[in-house]
């Protein structure tokens, strides 16, 4: 258990930071499906070390190998199985650590639960293991694009600075989410969350930031009620993502101040298309996607490991310091875009196989 | 799909509003442990409609009838089967809907979905599945105390009135959770909530809110990285719940502003016990369960019925008005408590259970 | 674990033989689906005890009463839940086996797994349990007839007694199944199979059988290798019931005497049909459903319950005697005929909804 | 669905016989456990083709590389990945069947199943996929040893030829299963075989043959009644090898003639240890290992790739004729005997593991 996200389209991981590889099997794989495997890395590099000042320098080229469920170039509906090489582990910059528990790092959960860790660079706990998912997400985006369907997700919070906007405000803007290094589709704001990342980088310290992501084109009908919506499976799978703290949907936390004559999102229909005036929903109703567009958003806490003296205990049970050393991020967000873009289009595109199962 | 919750410990439950019974089956619960049956019924109470003013005057008894898995009041590993009779649906409530899609509730989603829909008080989307999820909770609960594991869920929030301390400086006033109608343990916020709640019934309107929940003594180690994060699973069992538009674990969304200097929660060790000087990981790190509280919020919107007039759709695609009639709820959240308790601990035993398999 | 079966179409079943109901809970029926319950009930007679002097003469109405999934005689999509009730449970019957374990029951191994047992009729191990699985079957097959998929199981052997034609001759006299008690189409040898039966029953032993079921108009590409090849999962289906001891596809066993030149099933196409001209694949090639129909052979060990001395150990861990009592059936097949097909239309049913999710 | 077997144990598998690798992850495996790596390459070793005359003269290495899971030698309780590397594809033996369907192999069934078919070699549909299954195999049969458990599978019929003598008969024989190519442990009917075989191979024909296998030291309470027996398991994990067409288990088929007086397994004790007289029920009673050998039989057809000319049709729906290349087993049991015992330590190993949660 653990290892595995998604139920007909389904994805199975396996790696750590500095194994050999890290990779997966991506089982319930629509045959017959052309592949554009320049897509897949692509999406590969918006999540890959050492692609700005503002992100870690640690160099990894992630490669993906296929080696098996294609044949020329098409999808044979067997799983499909990968693997990136770990290339640039460096072990030295981890040893030192091997003793120790980092502040809010899994370290001590890991070696609690299994009675032993993999202390290189966090093992499996290791955010790296995300690439994997972006292989599976890239997968998913290209078939669900034949139905038109599109994932866009974007930095809209660093610190106090956010994007102030509605969602739907944006429509026009998110062309740009791939113009700055923060992954911000307004632009005057990347400029401020730039700088403030730098700032916070200089001082050897880290920042938190929020994700929102829009989900366009979702047919009518995704979700399983009642354990199984659609909202409750984007929920997991925001949260099954390093760092994650919260996540709403639609209206989200703001509905608690809310009435329910404002809330409700009434429904009309014009040249015969039903829509609804509001989207405080999100586009998910009873678990149920109902045809808006779906979006939600995601705060990602400050990454935990800082350039600055920190009290902890190591393994022996002794109250010491640490210091931290190494190549990481002050702040997660930039390159955790494509990360929740990946897992929204494996949910969907789950959800979407579920449903064609309900007619004869 | 969609009507099973958890792993080992496992509910599948079906039944809707107006059918002859809700029920379920609880698979994997422990052989031989003696159950006593009037605490699961206290649950339900807490749960059961017309139970105050300020909740739905509808009159359900709410009784369980178990069907098996017991021999002489004790478990047998059997799946449990139980049923819990409709007694009060009166069906000329609802009829007046059977061609119209309210706002914001399911209706739409559901007959696009299915290409039917039981329109007799929602069918299988009314919130009285949860009577199911209360029995399923209340098992979960007795058998977590002989490990002494609580939970402690309160409504910290209502419309724009809130609980201003922090968690941790609760734990004297959890006593008094249930001494008031809205279920909020600071007596004076409870009182301005339930004030809040009357007047916005008496407009016919209804109203957001917020629930905490804090969870005791779970052992260190439960938790399935990476994807059944025991954070994601809870995600998960809070988002299945009807309503919910936002989950947040430990600093929650309040994470993306701080720093990590300051989000860290440093571990010492004290009297050989191992501590952490804040706990803004929520009790959870690397998506395994550290030892301290688990606490999290979760966001309910205004429900979604209302005695006003509000503008829609009908199932022939004309734009028509709707008057809300029936016996709703004005808040959702006094009586949804009990259900986010009942999700958490069935959480925990399952992912308890699945933590014993990881030793020979 | 081990009380649901299926993926998408999915029973969950729970109860004991001396519970107050048996029941079940079938999920991803399709909606909007008109059933005749009057079949349902027809089915459940089939397997109903007393209906013979051979077979057990306890009595019990087996009466299926829906609590959900059902709106106006149509399915809605929604978990079908329904109990049985236990109408003759008559406890004094068994109650002297409390501490006693009965060879070749499943009390010795419910004891020592669970650290309890139900002594009441084997509680749980009790075949009564199958009684479940003819409702969810009956409701399979009336949905698969609409696709003209159609099961026939029956007896093929008691004793020494057997059917000799390979199972393609039979296709007239499968109409002659339901004409005799034994459920032998071939009614020469259903005459002498219930002579044998009747001559074991007065010695008060048991003897064993074999059901054969051929399934007709199965389509093509039903099953999921590797591991949930169409056969693997039917294997299953059919060793989850009680007393099986062996299963076997197409040429089974014989296989092992045959040389490939003579087992090959040559295609050939005729009037624009693809047919092989000889079946010994038993209609699926490679885990995947090809057309043919599909046939198996299941065997029954002889009932363990035997109304004569037998020498065995109690709870106490004495050599003791046992002398059977109660109403037992002298050889299940009769009345395991309908289990057979349930169980079988069950693993069709599901894997054709997983076959949906193939394609766009 | 379909490329994964187990639930707590879990292996996922990918790849073809003509792609880059095969391979798998391993989930659910116990942390901290030494691992001898060259018990693993020897499991690989008794599977391999090339191995003697008798099997198939393709050249695989076979050589496992593990990617993750691993520490220092010992498993850390993450998914283990792995891959082996196809070496020896040589394409051109396949091409010509490309467009030719062959005879009882699964050529049919995938092209209609997926509306793609890897022509290359079978696909995914070849028996190199068993490989991998010997990796996840030989570590559940170490991790098994340390409580006593062992695995001895054995051919004990090809075509005429059998093993007469019960399975009690043949533990001193079991040591010399690896002394002869065809592994029957009586040598002079391995003699017999292995004449048989190289006969039939000579006429380019093939033939069947079956396997059983003993389990021994298996503890009381393995299996989950009752969809998912430990007999039902290991009938569905047998089913889902290529080529097999019957599984029976203790008495298997011949308990049809048998009546109940003679079949029944009678306990005693003795020293205090419960045994029973006969082993009928082949170590498994209502579904639950009762701590007495556990033995099947499991039947497997004559492979299906004869080097003689066959009728058939090919992909454009023409009669044509084939003749058989390439190089094939005559016979598969020699080279099944380890993937049947890896498939049933996987089996027990994963049922430990469940039972592992039944207390507290």
């Amino acid at each position: 258990m653990g290892n595995s996200f998604g139920n007909l389209f389904k994805l199975t991981s396996f790696g750590e930071s500095h194994g050999i590889s890290i990779g997966g099997i991506i089982e319930g794989c629509l045959p017959n499906i052309k592949i554009d495997f320049s897509l897949i890395q692509d999406e590969l590099k918006r999540r890959r070390p050492g692609q700005s000042n503002i992100t870690t320098q640690r160099k990894e080229e992630d490669i993906v190998e296929f080696q098996s469920g294609f044949l020329e170039g098409k999808t044979t509906g067997m799983p499909i199985g990968f693997i990136i090489k770990n290339s640039d582990h460096k072990s030295k910059d981890y040893s030192h650590n091997s003793d120790v528990y980092r502040p809010s790092h899994a370290d001590y959960t890991y070696d609690n639960k299994f009675g032993i860790r993999d202390y290189r660079g966090g093992g499996r706990s290791s955010a790296r293991e995300t690439a994997v998912r972006i292989v599976a997400g890239a997968i998913a985006k290209q078939i669900l694009l034949k139905l038109n369907i599109s994932f866009h997700a974007f930095v809209s919070e660093v610190g106090n600075i956010k994007i102030e906007s509605n969602y739907s405000k944006l429509d026009l803007t998110l062309k740009n989410i791939e113009s700055n290094k923060v992954r911000c589709p307004v632009q005057l704001k990347a400029v401020e969350m730039q700088s403030l990342i730098e700032n916070v980088k200089k001082k050897g310290d880290t920042i938190g930031g929020k994700i929102t992501c829009i989900i366009k084109n979702t047919p009518i009908g995704l979700g399983e009620p009642v354990f199984d919506r659609l909202n409750a499976e984007l929920a997991k799978a925001m949260f099954s993502i390093n760092a994650v703290k919260g996540f709403e949907l639609g209206s989200g936390f703001d509905c608690v101040a809310m009435i329910g004559s404002e809330h409700n999102d009434e429904f009309y229909i014009e040249n015969d298309v039903v829509k609804t005036r509001t989207n405080n929903s999100g586009g998910i109703q009873g678990g149920i996607s109902n045809g808006e567009d779906i979006y939600f958003n995601v705060a990602f806490k400050p990454v935990a490991t800082i350039m600055q003296k920190q009290k902890t205990i190591n393994t022996n049970n002794e109250n010491v310091e640490l210091m931290g050393r190494g190549r990481h991020d002050p702040c997660v967000v930039p390159r955790a875009v494509p990360i929740v873009e990946a897992m929204a289009a494996m949910v969907i595109l789950d959800y979407y196989l579920i449903q064609k199962s309900k007619k004869l």
